[in-house]
């Protein structure tokens, strides 16, 4: 696995399985009816935001593992907390994927020098993930009760996770 | 004082203040030196935004005392929390203008439907500000540790103040 900076190619690997985790609507605050179109803008934002990808390489090309975007989460004067997202392909779950794309964008983070990185949505279901991030040094700084409708477990609470860089 | 939905033609009368109070770089996250298209575009966002006004009447037209805008502050499963923003004139500021359009816009995000109200980034520093949204029933539910840089005071805390509607 290599992770490297996304190629406008990517993008027709990265949309089925991105499709499908937004589909669900489980882990992600995103329509999970979202187009196409929309998706893209939102996944591949302008600069300052940056996207990433984890790949194997193969004999036609790459395979897209998972995916992940780092940008400044405010403004102005907040503008050194970043925000990252990121998604697996659930087909290569389980293979550290998401850790090392972590590990990743908290290096790039420190290196586009942001200071902190926030989530503003971690869903407190979503279990694997709170897991992860806290074992990357985030702490769950707050959790809106009721933020998140989960689609077979109702309202379910939304996680804020932050950590120092 | 009354409150109404804004015009297009209030916007020469919101951004001399509004430029104000950001150029200000004291308590909001937007980059000081914002240009006036870029401030209607984040002042005025589409539909299912709402931007209103607090205004007096008078003989020459309206003059708006304060602004508020609201909206989703998060997408799909999570679209119930609702954010809003508010920007007292300073020339209009102790006469209860940002309480009005405080109680105003609470109102207005029940009958939208929202669940919640969750503000991203209220500087520590503006106390007023946070007497006014605790005493409107908003929690500090977080303090991101030195999230906001301060053009005096250098790097202070950035709440996040929530509440259910």
């Amino acid at each position: 696995m290599r992770i490297r900076g996304v190629a406008s190619e990517d993008w027709v690997r990265i949309w089925p399985f991105l499709r499908e985790i937004v589909a669900a609507g489980d882990t992600y605050t995103w329509d999970p009816d979202v187009t196409e179109e929309r998706a893209r803008e939102l996944w591949m934002p302008t600069p300052p935001w940056r996207t990433v990808v984890a790949v194997d390489g193969d004999t036609d090309g790459d395979t897209v593992l998972g995916t992940a975007k780092l940008g400044p989460n405010h403004m102005g004067p907040a503008s050194h907390i970043a925000n990252a997202s990121f998604m697996v392909a659930p087909a290569h779950s389980g293979r550290g994927v998401g850790r090392a794309l972590g590990e990743y964008v908290l290096d790039l983070a420190r290196a586009d020098g942001y200071r902190a990185m926030q989530f503003n949505a971690v869903v407190e279901t979503n279990t694997r993930a709170v897991a992860l991030w806290r074992s990357l040094g985030f702490d769950v700084v707050a959790t809106l009760p009721e933020g998140f409708e989960h689609p077979t477990k109702g309202f379910v609470g939304l996680h804020i996770m932050y950590r120092r860089l």
